[in-house]
């Protein structure tokens, strides 16, 4: 296996080349381009990296599933959606359009910006401290490191510069979806997209998904089993933005990627994987990181469909 | 098996009040709404009816994969996928939006009203006649059914009201997705929506799906494995139009719907599903048979997530 | 008056070398770019003219205002205005998204293709071929010009390559804005946009309009002043296409273009104006036109606000 | 004269019971409804007045043609509009949709507010205090009343409420449509849209457009005359939201609604007019005022068409 994934990771290394470091974060555009990294969590609890599996980067979009499976474990299902819908869409992940022509009263589903915004709003705590500090908990957790935390500068850059987020809050806000202090709100969104992670770190959230909710490493059941499936559901429909359907077609496993370079990728009933390459294709994924999860996908068969 | 059939169509039928025949078309709302039935087909060749399995009605949309695999055999995937995208849409089946705003050169899948009439453009044949019979006569093997045949009055029908899809079909033309005659494109899809089948050959072309491309009950491959696996993707991304997001999370299975009231499911590697329920959701598919399929994916634990 | 209008001319004829000759309709493309005329009608009965004030040239668009007023001679402004709106539109000319989105049962204004599409299929005659000889006979009239006849091979080329207005008029069929044939109304829109006109022709039906709907050459009412006033707020708002704004702030006086580079306008109480120059800007406006209309009000300080 | 205007106000009393007051500003919500009011300004300096004419009332939207004034007057026409619109749009005043769809770094006019809020970003001032300074001193004069100033309960009321503004407000900070501090811009904003005027006070700022720039009690001019046409201009194509085309049709003069229920309009070189009704038709036009317009429009012939 260890040979597989350098191998793979080798095969793939000129594709860094492509795509472009995200620059709408200043901070962000400082990433390192040439990184390349694997690592894959197994049911059995093995792990197995190549490449830049170790470097730390910041988790960005990938967040999004935490907060989605910690807003469910607080409010249940039910109300979460009554709040955020669950299809896909073809707009960008920034969009605001279909806030104003479809339905200003519920973000399309919780991948994009919008519903991730309102995704977090929905989390308990009695202020934006606390309610920041359970998702840190809770990602140290399904981690298993509890040395996760935020890179300090690219939290305060995404703050600096979230201009179009905080479009999105106020627009949500005055349309009634979004409650409470919509600075404090972002706040916490901007701190979430900043957690520093590495490969390693999200192969095990992936494994957890894949084990349907339970740690592979402790047996611990950390979300009930129908949570991790929707979960995994709409990874499949809205994971990869609006290139969701070509990934599922060209992969077929549940994913999410985020604009720090990497994505989380789970293959039910087998393995968390987790790739890191920080040049983006024109939608925002992780350009290399989707062609090692297409040779990987293709070596060893992972495709759902 | 029967007996869980039974039950589950006994416990749904009052979803059958609920709902709306498809009006659209005039002939289609002549349909008996009260009728509910299901199938299912294994992949060891068993089948298991229960309600109204036999009754024939038009396939309607889910001749859209039929059409799909056809073009995809005729043309190989990367020629059809460079003149139809595979992207999940948030407009409604007949929107003609994406082409004007997105991209006048693709449609954005091919299982919305635009991506289906490129599709059978896409066909070979001589004439429409034999575009037609070609996809009459694949129909009539992968539901192991050589009396499938088209229902006139419906066919008409479609014909003389189908301005929405000359709409779409006009627009292709005049970007150039569209090659040839357009009411001979039309035509052929027209009748393809019109081709009556029931719950049982419905089932079998899932099975076959499920089976990678094999057909359970000769064991003959009728389109390679990636194909077959292509075709189940898109199923889950865009099969259920701009509803299925919450049919992946809620049923967790590929499936197509028809506004004749068909759904046609597959669970990989165990069986192909067809339930019959004519009245609609506003989403224009069927009421009743997804809540029949939601009764029967928890009973049998069908989703693949 | 001749002495300024040669002038004009002179000082504009660099423009002609900007812009690009209508190319979506293959025979249009035959156009010499080079061309620039102007014609003036007073209310006085006086024409001045310069340039290529008496080539000929297809009406396109401008046929739109004659047809208008047609249509509301037959039908009354009430139930015109039920069909089609009088709001302008930041979408183009042959834009079919508002259809979808906003009102599919009313197209936005009767100056964009799907709004004349409307307009043209409410003018009265037992068939298509009695409806376009009315159109003729009012244009002629109007024109104060016996000899108006159409371009053969413009309005072939034109229906066989109108695609796009073939979408706009099914689409309208389909939610009951259109009654009747569509093919039949495509043909005589095909027809009406391939009246030929000079500037002199246009000139002239500005003057009437300015005259608020009495020829000056005759003394005799064609349309109630209502009607012209109608006519000429709805050239303000809608009649150069999503530039209409752009144009009433430079320029300042109603006006209706057609894509073979023509500019109806009119100073109402003043005089009638028609500029050719068939070198489009990309709203599809005559680019150069448009600088000699601007010199032209500058000079005469015609705006109306 | 007065007579004329006590009957129309009369005749026209019946519409104030349609319609609704606006309620998305809480504080707005409070007006009363029956008010209905008339002034007329003439470049001769005579002012006639019905009803309640004298009633404060908050200026809202209309203050966007004064600070398109000002904004012109500080950088020019053309650092103006390089970074605003003037094209008519069919979204309503607070869509957010063009700047996504069509164009970030611009928006589409100055009369929504998206562009009012550029606009005003515009205007010199040391601190957000002095830009408001120098907005209220101009209204101050342009309508010959050195009294006016804010209803402080509804500013705090639209501050309160603001977010679809302040969504407009940051979407275009992110597009750099904005340099500065949006709140700071904001605040500006609704202080200028919290404004209180009479009828009469708005018919003078008619006058001074009437007149083309020049204040008819004193001969002072204050905008050069090619700013009072175009701003004029823009009344006309943008004035009164996406219904200004029926409102051109219907009465012909350029004007400005507001949602406080005032709508000033201006005759070119006759006089100036306002009216006041709270109650709203759906677009968020003054109901009963759009009447009143329409029968003094009829009765004096005041279309400019």
């Amino acid at each position: 296996m260890n040979r597989l994934l350098n191998s793979i990771i080798e095969n793939n290394r000129k594709w860094t080349k492509e795509g472009q470091v995200a620059s709408y974060i200043p901070e962000l555009s400082k990433v390192d381009s040439n990184l390349l990294g694997i690592c894959i969590s197994t049911l059995g609890g093995e792990e197995h990296c190549a490449g830049d599996s170790d470097t730390k980067f910041t988790i960005q979009s990938i967040s999004k599933i935490v907060t989605l499976m910690l807003a469910i474990l607080d409010n249940g299902k039910d109300y979460v959606f009554s709040k955020v819908g669950m299809e896909p869409t073809d707009t960008s992940f920034n969009s605001i359009v279909n806030l104003e022509i479809k339905d200003a009263h519920k973000p399309i589903n919780p991948m994009i910006n919008a519903g991730a915004i309102a995704t977090v709003s929905m989390i308990a705590g009695k202020d934006s401290e606390e309610v920041f500090e359970r998702i840190l908990k809770f990602t140290r957790k399904i981690s298993n490191n509890p040395n996760i935390g935020i890179n300090d500068s690219v939290y305060k850059s995404e703050k600096e510069t979230g201009d179009r987020n905080r479009a999105l809050a106020y627009f949500m806000k005055g349309t009634g979806v979004l409650d409470g202090n919509v600075e404090e709100i972002l706040n916490v969104y901007f701190k979430q997209c900043s957690i520093e992670v590495t490969c390693r770190d999200l192969a095990r959230i992936g494994a957890m998904l894949a084990n349907d909710g339970i740690m592979p490493w402790s047996g611990e059941r950390v979300v009930p089993r129908d949570v991790a499936r929707i979960v995994k559901t709409i990874m499949v429909t809205c994971g990869m933005y609006d290139a969701s359907g070509k990934f599922a077609v060209q992969i077929g496993v549940p994913a999410k990627s985020g604009v720090g370079g990497g994505i989380l990728a789970c293959v039910p009933r087998r393995m968390g994987v987790a790739v890191l390459g920080p040049a983006l294709d024109e939608k925002g994924n992780s350009l290399a990181g989707i062609k090692v999860m297409e040779e990987l996908s293709k070596q060893l068969d992972l495709s759902i469909f």
